[in-house]
């Protein structure tokens, strides 16, 4: 089993050039096909910014749809859409303002910004490529081990230590010093008001906190979404579309009394087994994930409480669901010090890629931290009222001066001694009924500064009393999945991705990309074709298309004249998973043939039946299997076959 | 016909009283339900920026997704989605940076921002309000009708003449200076690459032409889309989500050759009837729109071309079936004036609001303008080989020099003279042919800056050839549907709002509020009551919401102490369609009540019908008359019915 799974995530066979083919493969496929493209090419290029095209917005479109499905119409969410235009105050209450920097060096050549930690992690890692004494080699993977707790002062000294120099120039560079990644704008015409592209989507809950909470009858528990851009000025930009300036992100919000972490739903998600890599075992010297239940790592304590786990659970299921392997993915915790000082807990939900192990999600309990900021910048209400499942009865001390005797004896002070009293701490009032007690008066300013005024027994009444306490008004703690589309996208891409090995006498160059994308996610969900380029046959070919599309299914027609083969290709790189194909039979029966992209396995149905069966393969509502059972297979042709090539084949890693 | 019209367009009865009213009950509907909120309201607001809460981000995602499938799906678009950061040279090409501006003048006392015209629009409505000679009144309207046509110096000498001053304040102000939209920004660490925000999702589309020309097979014509963020630094923004500094736009471009502007769907569109207010009839006297048929509007040139008829036909048909009501809405082409220099044609669909008529779609023929604009501000190809229907047959002179010749008479000058032979002008090289046939030979230099060379008539063929010319490099035409997402939302709440008239006895405050969504857009399509709080209605209640939110139909349940009848208003006013009682009976028999919105019609139906009667009456597939006639009707009891107050009222204006 362990060997498995060393295969599985690349930690052995898998060499990095090994990698960077299929990663250059994969790339290839998606710009050729317009799935992503960079941005203003025809400008020549902007560093992190990328358009999806045509079957790259599908697929991310077809992801969002079922998010949005998965998390706030099955899970009740409440969904809000803000701006991403947001003014200053907003985020220096969240701490963006101060806190949300990289470190950065300039080349002290041409200017040049590069990010101070991957300078020094490039440098390091290039040592030890090379032989090295093995104390030496310790120091430097210390150091590359503590990478992200390294402050400017420490980061500094380490690129001297190391003499880092700016890449490609050879120059000095500059000390580290913070950079802020927030884009920066003004706000209407006066150029006075400063704002910031929102950096996260998630300080636009938060900011509507009370407003969502009274939508929710005032009721916790309950959960907020965001779906939307989000941008983040990075230093240098690389790894395609996983480290962007502008990327669509999609954050919920659970909001609940952080005493009460239970969740209704757990059960459901109880007996789900994923890779969870917790703490303790990152810092162990086997640092391996470990196979577990989610009610088993609730139960011995490695996962915080139901809440974290269940939402582990159900972005489990939503990453499977859309295409991602689930022995590529693990859930990681966060080691004590990458965690956000008021954060609690906090697992990514990483992901195995050419480039290693991708956060694509991040879970996060925040504890009140974003409210309490909120409430403090505005003075505003950010809490909730919780009622007890049963009535509390807490034991209080009464202070209760008896105006009229007062008003009798001091007159005009008497405001003052009866203000005195009531604000007198609980220790002092307890010292004054012993005195008063004891000796039938006391002298108030022995116990406050009241004054000098002496109190008789009959003019101050002080009781310990039980009250009954229904509730009581707090700031709900948070537990925030996060999630990265673009990440998730290109990950399920590479996950997705495969090549059929050539037939004999094919060149190499033939080698066809097929993306097996699950009918949920693919761009297009059919293909129709003529067999051959006949009129009669585009008629049909027509209608079907029109009818598929009516019913809301994505389908494209394909009448060009090249072979069946080579148009099968097409749309196995599109990653379409069904064809139709109309031929002489269906001008006599009104049959066509249905293929299916990665068994190639086909069957003979009815145009009539053609639209239902199509549509519950699309929502996987039917499998392919039970489509074969119910109508007669289908073979092609020989020479049909042999075009097509059905063995199937590992491109480098371990696809598919 | 005429009467009716006035009435709906509130041209004749409505007062501005009226209008005013009735758009502060729906504000105050949309925000009650949290469909709109000010952005960081806790934070004191910003002004131009808008949240949409929980059914308002419904309502808006189902008219995104219907607005897809609508147009990409059906009309098989190629959508792209690029980011809204944007780098200065893109929108330089697009004159975005020099010409998106407008008039701003400034408070000489306090710095406050207005915008020109709208001040000086604002102090001559109100003179036209008071009694006035006719000749000044002439006058003053003369200027209001020529408004949006002032540059800043004539719009300066109005304000001057007119004595205008700064509101509130009552300052001097500063002459109107254009102040540019965009929100400007840095990308980048270095801070000297200058970007924008897109201020609109258009030229996305454009930048990337030539590989979406290549992803289309090279074929015109084709469309492209884009939905996503804008953003326009608006100087001080009014009207509500009408006019925002962030709004969602949805742009299709479709390029097609410019003399093939047919469009092979037209006939599917043809006998649609709307309301089409000519550029002819505006600046007649009558000044009303025209109930015509698109082929009439085509067949008259009334409109331009098939295309863009055919896109109007579109978007009338989108924006009816999402609740606009057509007898509100007019498709109003552009006045010369009103039309950027290179546009050939230009309308827009306006619906009627209590704010008056509001562009929500603009439909134009932008002609070749932004792909030259780019192609010049790159120098790349942004252009598309079209292949004629039939070759044509074009004559042409061929001046073929004979090298061998050329060569042994002027040996190491024979290439200067070559290419001084092949760059003549026609005219030229005709004048040559006839000196060379008339003397048989001629000096080069008399027919260019060839040089002085004596060229025999051996030694060039200077002949008029016919040549076969299959096609050729053409710029496409770009026509252009652009929508505002938040416009068409906002005056399809307008459409959609009414009042249940109260019942005898019953307060004015009990007034029930009724959005009539169409099921598409409605933000639930169902809502789950038990007749009574008992937890055996309960049961039911969840897992008939469960299966239906399972099936995919977002559904709420209502289990609060309130009467139904209460509970029915508090849908009601969100709008659901439809709703579900759980009762005595349903224990029994295992049927509910299903109820629709409008009418407070019931119906008895079973359990097991519920899921599909409601994805069908959801999607619009079935009618509520046909369930009706499925299933027997159920009448409330006396006392629900009476305290549902069965009878509608119009609000103010005209609703429903």
């Amino acid at each position: 089993k362990r060997k498995r799974f060393d295969e599985l995530v690349g930690g052995g066979s898998a060499s990095s050039v090994n990698k960077e083919a299929f990663r250059r493969a994969v790339g290839n496929a998606l710009e050729r096909r317009m799935f992503i493209t960079q941005s203003f090419s025809i400008y020549g290029g902007t560093a992190g910014l990328f358009d999806y095209g045509p079957p790259g917005c599908a697929v991310k479109s077809n992801i969002q749809d079922f998010w949005k499905r998965h998390f706030i119409l099955e899970e009740n969410m409440l969904e809000i859409e803000g701006p991403a235009v947001t003014p200053a105050p907003v985020l220096k209450a969240s701490g963006h303002v101060e806190r949300f920097t990289d470190l950065m060096v300039k080349d002290a050549g041409n200017g040049e910004c590069h990010r101070a930690d991957h300078l020094l992690e490039d440098v390091l890692k290039k040592m030890l490529a090379n032989p090295l004494d093995g104390g030496k080699r310790k120091e430097i993977e210390n150091v590359l081990a503590r990478l992200d707790e390294l402050g400017a002062q420490e980061l500094g000294a380490q690129l001297k230590k190391y003499e880092v120099k700016a890449p490609d120039t050879n120059n000095e560079i500059s000390d580290p010093f913070p950079f802020n990644l927030m884009f920066a704008t003004s706000i209407g015409p006066r150029g006075d008001v400063q704002g910031y592209l929102r950096p996260e989507t998630a300080q636009g809950i938060f900011v509507n906190f009370p407003q969502l909470l009274y939508y929710n009858g005032n009721k916790l528990p309950f959960a907020a979404a965001q779906l939307g851009q989000s941008f983040r000025n990075e230093i240098s930009p690389q790894q395609g579309i996983l480290r962007v300036r502008e990327f669509t992100q999609g954050e919920i919000e659970h909001f609940v009394d952080p005493e009460h972490k239970d969740h209704p739903k757990f059960s459901r998600v109880a007996d789900l087994e994923m890779l969870v890599f917790s703490r303790e075992k990152q810092v162990s010297d086997v640092k391996r994930p470990v196979t577990m239940k989610l009610g088993d790592a609730v139960k011995s304590g490695i996962m915080d409480n139901e809440t974290i786990a269940y939402f582990i659970g159900r972005v489990y299921t939503f990453m499977v669901a859309i295409g991602i392997n689930p022995e590529r993915m693990r859930f990681r915790q966060h080691l004590e010090h990458e965690m956000a000082h008021y954060a609690e807990d906090c697992w990514d939900c990483e992901v195995e890629s050419s480039y290693g192990w991708i956060e694509c999600v991040g879970i996060a309990d925040r504890s009140a931290y974003d409210l309490k900021q909120h409430a403090a910048a505005t003075n505003k209400e950010m809490g909730a009222w919780i009622t007890f499942d049963k009535p509390k009865f807490v034991e209080e001390l009464v202070v209760e001066p008896i105006s009229k005797v007062l008003g009798k004896a001091f007159r005009k002070d008497a405001k003052t001694v009866v203000s005195a009293l009531k604000t007198m701490t609980e220790e002092n009032a307890l010292k004054m009924k012993a005195e008063l007690e004891k000796s039938g008066e006391a002298n108030l300013k022995a116990f406050c500064d009241g004054g000098d005024f002496v109190i008789k027994k009959d003019m101050v009444k002080i009781e310990r009393e039980t009250k009954k306490v229904s509730g009581k008004f707090i700031t709900p703690g948070v537990i925030e999945p996060s999630f990265g589309i673009g990440r998730i996208l290109y990950c399920m891409f590479e996950h997705t991705y495969y090549v059929r090995e050539s037939a004999e006498g094919e060149k190499e160059d033939d080698k066809k990309v097929v993306f097996k994308f699950t009918p949920l996610v693919a761009p297009t969900k059919c293909t129709v074709f003529p067999l051959l380029q006949k009129e009669e046959f585009n008629v049909v070919c027509r209608d079907v298309c029109n009818s598929l599309v009516d019913s809301g299914l994505s389908t494209i027609i394909d009448v060009t004249g090249t072979s069946i083969g080579r148009r099968y290709a097409r749309t196995d790189e599109l990653g379409v998973p069904f064809a139709v194909t109309v031929d002489h039979d269906t001008l006599e029966d009104n049959t066509v043939t249905l293929r299916e992209r990665d068994t190639c396995s086909q069957v003979r149905i009815p145009i009539s039946d053609l639209c239902a069966t199509l549509k519950n393969l699309s929502s996987m509502k039917t499998k392919w299997e039970e489509v074969q059972a119910q109508y007669p297979s289908q073979g092609g042709s020989a020479s049909a076959a042999k075009e097509e090539n059905r063995t199937e084949a590992t491109y480098s890693l371990r696809c598919p």
